[in-house]
Formats: C-alpha cells, structure tokens, sequence
C-alpha cells in the first residue's frame, strides 16, 4: 500500500457547548472543497451497534448506570465504531473527522466520575487497540469567562451547582492535561474566540499535516 | 454489620450442555429446603440492562462484532449485574448462585477468541470491582469421552469442525487453568457423573462452606 493512501484520524474535543461540531462541519467543508474524501461521525455512537449502546445509557429506564459500567458500555461502543467504522475508512485513505473520543471518556469517567483518568485510558487504548489520531482539537472552554460566571452566581449557588462545577472543573482539567502531555498531537484553542479565526487556525494546522505527509509519500 | 449477615455467591462454570443450569437449581432447592434465602441468576443477563446488552451481543442484524467489542460489552453487562443485583443480595446476606461469571469470559473471549487470558481477567476484576466468589463449580467436560467422539467422527471432519473443537478445546483449557490456580475456590467435578452425585457433592461442599461461616460468626 502505498503510504498516500493512509488515512488520518482528527478528533475534536472539549466541554458541551465549546463549538465541536460547528468546527468539525467547518473543517469538513474546507476539506472537501480541497478534493478529498472525507467521514464525519461523533461519539458516542456512529455504527448502528454503538448507536444502540448510546441508547441504553441514555434510557433513563436504566439508570442510575454505575460509572464503571458506563465507562465499559463506552468503550464498548468505541470499539466498534473503530473496527467497522473508523479504521474501514483510514484504510481507504480518506480524513475521519471524528467528534468526541477516548479523551473524553478519560475526562468525564475517569476525572468526572472519578473512575482515574489513567485506568480509563488504558481501558480504551485496548477497546481501540492502539488507534491515536494525527491531531486532537481541544477546544478549550476560557477560564476567566467561566469564573465570571460563577461570582455573578455565587449568591444562588447550591450544592448541586456547586457539584457541577467540580464535576465540569475536573473535566476540563484532564482534557488540558492530555493535551499538555503530547503536544505535537494537539491543538488547544481558547473556545471563547471568534468561530472564523478558530476554524482558520483548525483549516491551516491540518492542511498542513496533511500536505506533509504527501510530500513524504512522494 | 454482623459477619453472619454476609452473603455468599456461588458460580457454575463449564462448557455448554455440562449440566450448569440443572446443578444450579438443584443447589437452590436443597440450600431452600435448609431454610436459606437464595438469588439465582444468570451471565450474560440477570437485569434489565444486562439483558438488554445481551440481546445487541446475540442480534444477527450487528454481526461480526469483533472479539474486543464483544469482551467490553459482556463486561459492562457484568458490571451492571454486580452492581444492582449481586452486591446487593450478598449484602441482605442471601446466598446468590450465578449460572457462568467472570471465568465464561476468560475462556471463551481470553482463550477461545484468542484476546489473551491475563487481559481479559485484568477487565473483568475491574468490572466486577474485585468481587470474587466464595466458590465456583467447574462442571469439566470428560476429556475421555470427548476424544473418542473425535475419533469417531475422524472421516467426516472438515475445516470448520476442527476450528470448533480447537475452540472449546481452548476454552476447556482455559476453565481447569482458573481451577489450578486457585484450587481452596474450586470444586472440579466430571461432568459426565451422574447429575445426582454431582448434586450431593455440590451440596456437601456449599452447605460447609456456610456451615463454617456461621460458626465464625457466632
């Protein structure tokens, strides 16, 4: 095979309402527009057995889902998703454009829920057998922002709000630290900026990685 | 809590057709008859969640899943039966009889689908939260009887046949491999032995086990 013919795998990652799937569409399109071939697809879910798993965690008939068996019931639905979906694609040399991954199940399981960030890494480097993506985009929530936000509040706070700041503030943490631990592999972007610059700055890194990697297949 | 409060969970393993579910019932009428509460349940399966993960697992329309796929979502079935029907059973003190447990796994997806032993043990610790049963019943297919079969059927084997007996070959090896490592946890009977002496030495050995317990405690 030759080595143009490998795909690459690009994830976005980062808080709910941090603008993931706006950029991946953005990113999509710019991509398209250059000629190539390109899957969209998003986790929790994207084969029809991983939709089903993405049901029954979300079926509030099952809950409370403990955080172990939720975390297995993810990576269960990861490791389908990589063996029919994501790696049929690479193999055919197309971009898989791919919202939400194992980071966030090393964010929300193992930081969030407490589970260890490290025990659910390795549990889903095996459900992905060893599956790393050319780049992670961590869109990044701003921290000022956020602790604005919460003075404004602070008089109306309770202890459920209070829990899911730790919860969120945990998250955000474990997203930054994985990214800090590999940073040739990531991207962090303040989320709070423009959606124009930031998908100027997502267009321009991945273009290049892949124009590179053309130019060594040459 | 007072140590004779503590529960107790039996396991029954072995290959199918070994003559578990019988056993297991016949274990839950004489422990009955003693005047003990009982749980009997079943892997994969035995709540609503688990059972649903079961039917995605046996659904024609998802097939292959990969043997990974498969692992985590046995696994994550586990987890939810441990957590919601086992654990909480053995702490009302009942005794729970579970028809197939961590150890079906090892065997069939760690040696049967080839995953590796040690891997798939390692998950399912995990999954279960290092519960470990107080015993489990190995009824061993009889290796005699088994050959003869094979040589019998010697002329009409083809690829696939061969293929199946390598994997429940695996898996055999697999279920006495447990057993030896941990023999004061295991009772290994053959289960071609008539089913009513099976029943007696089962019997014996748990109304002991709990016999013991009781003394302990009091």
């Amino acid at each position: 095979m030759k080595q143009s013919a490998r795909g690459a795998l690009i994830v976005f990652e980062g808080g709910d309402g941090a603008g993931k799937s706006t950029q991946a569409a953005a990113l999509v399109a710019a991509l398209r527009r250059d000629g190539r071939t390109v899957t969209l697809t998003r986790e929790p879910g994207g084969t029809p057995l991983a939709e089903s798993v993405r049901a029954l965690v979300l079926d509030p008939s099952h809950a409370p889902v403990s955080a172990v068996t939720e975390a297995l019931l993810f990576a269960s639905a990861r490791a389908d998703h990589v063996a029919r979906r994501i790696r049929p694609a690479l193999e055919r040399g197309e971009v898989v454009i791919c919202d939400r991954f194992v980071d966030s199940s090393v964010a929300y399981q193992g930081a969030g829920r407490g589970l260890g960030t490290e025990r659910v890494l390795e549990l889903n480097r095996w459900a992905v057998q060893g599956l790393v993506p050319e780049l992670t985009v961590l869109l990044d929530v701003d921290q000022t922002t956020a602790e604005v936000r919460r003075r404004e509040r602070a008089l109306a706070t309770d202890r459920m709000e209070s829990e899911a700041r730790a919860f969120h503030d945990a998250v955000n943490a474990a997203f930054r630290e994985l990214a800090a631990h590999a940073p040739s592999r990531y991207l962090v972007l303040d989320a709070s900026a423009p959606a124009a610059e930031l998908t100027d700055a997502i267009v321009d890194r991945v273009t290049g990685i892949l124009a590179e990697r053309t130019e060594v297949s040459a």
